[in-house]
């Protein structure tokens, strides 16, 4: 990695710190430069300005979920199967990323204006893509019902496995249990793959 | 309502309103003060400080929710026919008050801390109750499954109609879909509606 990338993976590490923290109106890039070690003439050099920045932190944040989406999206397993898998690797890609479930809060009491500005919307494509194209592969392989709306189910896999750990701290209090345990996530993971699986089967 | 009521209910109005947009650490008391047409000493007299009226706006918005729970907890119908009325109301309430939808975005980014400090709590758990007792009574009327985890359920459907409106804006862009169009809802609610009851059935 030449000094230049070393320098740039500092200033994207110290913004996604001070941005999942304090969102795209709360940081400030005095704050991220400290953090990074750079002065903050570099810090404008590399990225222009405090939007631009928070918008490459958004796609970093997407990028790590598409990296762990390709996982799954290669495989050659039956459709049941791969929904079993999808919802296992958000789950786990969920509990391990705190951050990126902070910056997708953020981007929506953002009116996704961020994300509408970038290419992150390239970065989800595949993995809804490959959400739709197994539901109809179940279709096909006479296993899921045909009268499914293979889009909403693609929304409610996503959504199933986010709103846990979106909602995990409001929820763990209303409901007075701890859902950071990994006991509990495991439990809400293998509740989630049964819901979606007896919606999906005939 | 007496003058007094009436300068708090104006105060209430108009700090939902900056919450909501801001959050707790964004919002300006004197933009607050501003919007309520009163000086911000009156303000202070009525509600303390900053994180105390975010507090009492917090409880307000749990209390629209409440009002709307307590229409299905009283209703005397068989479980499944209870669990459908549960998911219309979710989404219709939810469609309906996008403020409610911000307030708890910034309140998991807050750690739920101003949610543990209040009364939230208690407004929520009847319908928590409501929602697991009905899962149970569902069970005693041979309609649903044995082998269920009432909490669980209870929380996949209050997450199920929520995290639809919280990631509507991201989720509207990234599958290029208008999910604020009432059809679009109202299609969503449907298909919720079916998971939920196909995951319980016998």
């Amino acid at each position: 990695m030449s000094r230049a990338e070393d320098t740039q993976r500092k200033i994207l590490e110290a913004a996604e710190a001070e941005f999942a923290r304090m969102g795209l109106h709360g940081a400030r890039v005095d704050e991220i430069a400290r953090r990074a070690e750079v002065n903050k003439r570099m810090l404008y050099a590399y990225f222009g300005n405090k939007e631009q920045l928070y918008a490459a932190v958004l796609t970093r944040v997407y990028g790590r979920m598409a990296q762990t989406e390709k996982s799954w999206i290669s495989l050659d397993l039956p459709a049941e199967q791969t929904l079993c898998e999808v919802i296992r690797l958000y789950f786990s890609f969920l509990a391990g990323d705190p951050s990126f479930v902070r910056m997708l809060l953020w981007e929506n009491l953002n009116d996704a204006a961020s994300i509408r500005a970038t290419d992150a919307g390239s970065l989800k494509a595949p993995a809804l893509k490959a959400l739709t194209d197994t539901v109809e592969r179940g279709v096909r392989e006479g296993v899921f019902r045909e009268d499914i709306d293979p889009g909403s189910t693609a929304l409610s896999v996503n959504m199933c496995c986010f709103s846990y750990f979106s909602n995990i701290h409001t929820m763990s209090h209303l409901m007075a249990r701890d859902l950071t345990d990994p006991a509990a996530v495991s439990a809400y993971a293998h509740h989630i793959t049964e819901m979606i699986l007896r919606f999906l089967k005939k």
